[in-house]
């Protein structure tokens, strides 16, 4: 048999690539022939976690072939998946988003968990099928829920998603707080990023209604740099969707530190972002204390808003 | 909080009973106000399981109110499932069905495997999450595996649904091969059932490219009997079509002893039972060797079939 793919979503983030990491080394104790691949550029904050544990990044793969094996973590929405996936043979899915509505031949293995993070259940895995934690492993897994929870600040973070971390640490050996401050700060550091760069940072395509909308997340220490190019990169929103066909471009500024987030936006209809979060949306951004999470704070609103609108 | 319900599908069989009981005992277990409900009579093979655990039969609904928090066992499709879903508050799915396109707002914790009954997933919950079994749950898992696996003679069945029927019969203080013979051959008498009640045994509907379809399932020790009633049978699945939409009603009478089924049907296209096993489907049944699986051996190829047609 060829060897069994294992893969986060298009564009990843520590989850996706640390989660895929870890899943395929839980399957490869178990005997399975799988390996991680990725969709995408390694983020900046991946990249150290990767580099801070010693692990490759896994294969980036643009495609996969007819009937290749794959499995899925941290996504089962198909438009976020790999291309050539309704050609694949879909093996099992490890999540922690909502159900997007997919459809398969045959009855497959699905484990999704409202948690923080994919790594969560992994780490869960580990245990119940008694295969014990590497060190390096540990590392990543911990990587993936610093970021997914923002540090345990995200409303998304669960009492399972700390308790797997603090048990996480102490095998990867890092003091949770340094090591997690270190990480997302280097996540945060924009460095040479252009402004279609940031606009496109964990973004993640979505319809609300009728609407095509593409959602970004930056998490930052201190938003006023960025916000002080927030000209520019209305620009490279406003180009974002016309050249991708999206009519509406979303760009979260999320500040780490004060836990809030700045909601900048461009595209038609601006009603949707005022029903949405109550605000005037007559500018092109919105300040939202206390908002942290696309898929707590930002998506359901915005899916709500547009089924009244 | 209102309790939450457990329950398995519409028209529900053995697994769908027992899994519901037995994943509300878990529930309680962990701290959950769960209780296992039903969305059908109880048939003969369940009742003899109850009867022998000595444990009630879930109260029996016909739908739900909106808001009410379910969890779902032994299914994931709407149309399967308990009427008012759409408006209550689904929690959770444990299921060993393929993924039939369910669309959920918020992530939900789903758990499916590929394995031959929902029961195999639930004994290993008990185990992963440290929860002591119970005597009588151990009692009604044992007897949704024996059922769904047809005493492990289904293709269906995988080693896991073996290990843990081996480990349920210890602690539920059955021999396995004699208390699963004794609740199939139960489940196998016929007594006074009419043909129109047989038509509909363990039946689910179906859609076979633009065909709707109705399939049921009776397993027997001996088919001659109830084939000798064939007449009466196809007179009853055409009232069936007739009364209730179908375009084909479909009844596999499966030989638990000599592992074959005899497929009866009546309605339109029979090019699709001709297409679908490669026989001369002008009469109004076919004799099928080494089938026992509706999941695994009928429905698959009906629909590659209906695809094809």
């Amino acid at each position: 048999m060829s060897k069994v793919f294992v893969t986060g979503h298009k564009n990843p983030d520590t989850d996706s690539i640390c989660s895929a990491l870890s899943y395929a080394a839980l399957k490869q104790a178990k005997g399975v022939e799988a390996v991680a691949v990725r969709l995408g550029e390694v983020n900046k904050e991946t990249q150290y976690a990767l580099d801070y544990f010693q692990v490759e990044a896994p294969e980036l793969i643009a495609s996969v072939e007819e009937k290749q094996a794959v499995m899925l973590v941290d996504h089962n929405e198909p438009a976020q998946s790999v291309d050539g996936l309704d050609k694949a043979e879909l093996l099992e899915i490890v999540d922690h988003h909502r159900l997007g509505g997919l459809n398969t031949a045959n009855p497959i293995f699905v484990h999704i968990e409202p948690v923080g993070c994919t790594a969560t259940i992994i780490t869960k895995m580990f245990d119940c099928q008694k295969v014990e934690l590497p060190k390096k492993i540990a590392g990543l897994l911990l990587s993936a829920i610093v970021s997914d929870t923002v540090l345990f600040k995200s409303p998304t973070c669960t009492e399972q998603d700390k308790a797997a971390a603090e048990k996480l640490a102490v095998i990867a050996g890092v003091n949770l707080k340094e090591y997690g401050m270190a990480m997302l700060k280097a996540g945060a550091d924009l460095g040479d990023l252009t402004p279609a760069q940031i606009a496109k940072t964990d973004s993640k395509p979505f319809s609300f209604g009728k609407y095509k909308a593409i959602v970004a997340q930056i998490s930052v220490m201190d938003t006023a740099d960025i916000l002080a190019k927030k000209a520019e990169l209305v620009a490279a929103m406003q180009e974002l969707c016309q050249n991708e066909g999206y009519d509406m471009s979303l760009l979260m500024v999320t500040d780490i530190m004060e836990e809030s987030t700045e909601l900048v936006f461009v595209g038609e209809p601006k009603q949707l972002i005022a029903d949405a979060f109550g605000k005037d949306a007559s500018g092109d951004s919105i300040y939202l204390p206390g908002v942290m999470s696309r898929k707590k704070q930002i998506v359901p609103q915005l899916t709500e808003a547009a089924a009244k609108l």
